[in-house]
């Protein structure tokens, strides 16, 4: 296959970190990113080069493109973490092996990015794609997926019958909550819209709770005391995660896997950690790979796989948008709010 | 062995809990107990009564008294968590194998206090106290000692180089410093004086750094570079805590194991929890005896009575107050400080 020297992408006008912090939104891309062309990048030892098919828009990469991720941006490098493409060059014994294989992958973060036409990834971090799966679901099929997998897998492990996510309505939430419906555990969903509970029940969460009504509290403290969940799933750890952590039971573990709120929380119970033996602990995809073992990633990677492609999962896409329109159209997507959005190479 | 009818106790003037919070300090033991007679207390099934010698006081007994504990007061009971003394009564095949012993113990939970002259442990409960151990080491060694020790497990087990104590000049911030020269740990001690920095180096700490001296923040810096320590075993839990906890290295854990600061704190970096694996939980002696196997227990125990009498570890006493005298006396002997205050009966 021929490769060409050059191509497009969405270049990263930032480098390191910002030092403000406005949160996983964007009005334009102009202040971020450039779309222009670049060198394709060239695979080192252990990389493959991947043709883009579809990458998706996670609130990681728009925390990552305005400098507010946990990680440095690389002024010049391709943005974007996650996709979908076809393996069409690397060299060593596994990257050889994937030659012409469809691969999903969490990559971006050795400069080289997913929002373009080409991207080096580790081949060790590519996940073969079964044929079934639609382009779609496999270029998001590893953050969040994967994410809502191992943690329902540590809610379950651990015996709980309920848990509580927050910012139910994510990807995040709605994949769980179907997990939690097809394991008889009863998932609990705190969201901002009364127009979101029917969809979300039908996902398969049992109770569904607005923040804003005014007997949010009231229902929240009834759900305590009849199911007891143990789990408070949260990607937004405010001071309402704060104060829902409070209200839970002994041995609450509040398990934050993402920051969309910028208010810091505080802990008003700091007596509960003794006495109630709550905890407070984190979760992050790359940290998950880094410590799973390979049974574990590869048992995990093909359940989620297989849940997409029994239907059982589906993305829930509310735009594709072109890489070479992403500039213009980008922000507008991001605004449908309630799916994913994707861009198409 | 004659067993009176009645005996004197410092018993319980308030029920349940208090709403407000002042913390573990009183300037008059009026509002919250009276110096009397009452009945003494009849060992149930697995119970032994103990003919006491001398009891503790903790700043959980404070936190007890005022109903700003974690566990409810019973209005009429004698108060005191902890003390030693010997098993004069007790039906059943374990409290008659303890007949005569002397033991240690925390109680007070069922109703029955340490400060009186009588008290009723569960036999289970009982830790028979080796001959060579002084009533004074015995008098306080399972509340203080026992989570000095099980906590400074928890620090070596888990390989760290380096742990950081606050309020460092109390009896725990000493016994574990004792603890990490022994095994080559480096122990961090955040203190309030200056005057105590020699004494606590003298008593096993590396590094000893007070609170409120301007180069505080840039000291403790300076080690989170050189030492990474990874454990904050922490009795305060206010916003100092929280920064400390903030300006600590990757896969940080926070400890809370006492509340002394009623002040909430703040968590400003909850990203961390995600992207540096940071943890915060609590540890409660009472958890610990409920989950510990057996053979963990006795082990521990025989560990910690051997310190004490082969002199490694010394209960600094700064007032041994009479139980007679106590409404009068324990006050102003609470704020000798940097010691141990006893009740003897």
């Amino acid at each position: 296959m021929h490769i060409p020297a050059t191509m497009k992408a969405l270049i990263l006008k930032g480098d390191g970190y910002a030092t403000t912090r406005t949160g996983a939104f964007v009005d334009t891309l102009e202040p971020f990113l450039d779309y222009g062309d670049m060198p394709v990048p060239k695979p080192g030892s252990g990389e493959v080069l991947v043709k883009m098919r579809m990458a998706s828009v996670n609130p990681s990469d728009l925390f990552f493109i305005k400098g507010e991720y946990g990680q440095a941006r690389v002024k010049g490098a391709a943005a974007g973490f996650e996709g979908v493409g076809d393996v069409v060059d690397g060299a060593g014994f596994y990257a050889k092996a994937l030659h012409g294989r469809r691969v999903a992958f969490v990559g971006g973060v050795n400069g080289s990015g997913a929002w373009a036409q080409y991207v080096t990834v580790k081949a060790a971090l590519c996940i073969p794609v079964k044929k079934a799966m639609r382009d779609q679901d496999a270029a998001g099929h590893v953050v969040n997926p994967i994410t809502a997998w191992a943690m329902f897998e540590k809610v379950k492990d651990s015996g709980a019958k309920s848990f509580i996510v927050t910012a139910a309505f994510s990807q995040l939430g709605k994949l769980m909550m179907g997990l939690a419906k097809d394991e008889g555990i009863v998932g609990i969903g705190i969201i901002r819209k009364e127009s979101q509970v029917a969809h979300l029940k039908a996902l398969g969460a049992r109770h569904v709770l607005v923040q804003s009504n005014p007997g949010f509290t009231r229902q929240l403290a009834a759900l305590m005391k009849s199911d007891k969940p143990r789990f408070l799933i949260d990607s937004v750890a405010n001071q309402l995660s704060a104060d829902i952590f409070a209200m839970m039971p002994a041995h609450a573990r509040w398990i934050i896997y993402g920051k969309m709120d910028d208010a810091a929380p505080t802990l008003t119970e700091p007596g509960q950690f003794i006495f109630m033996d709550k905890k407070i602990e984190g979760y992050w995809l790359a940290q998950w790979f880094k410590s799973a073992s390979l049974i574990d990633k590869l048992r995990t990677i093909r359940a989620v796989q297989d849940r997409f492609i029994s239907g059982a999962w589906k993305t829930e896409v509310v735009a594709t948008v072109k890489l070479k329109d992403a500039m213009a159209d980008l922000p507008a997507a991001l605004k449908l709010g309630d799916g994913k959005v994707m861009i198409a190479m």
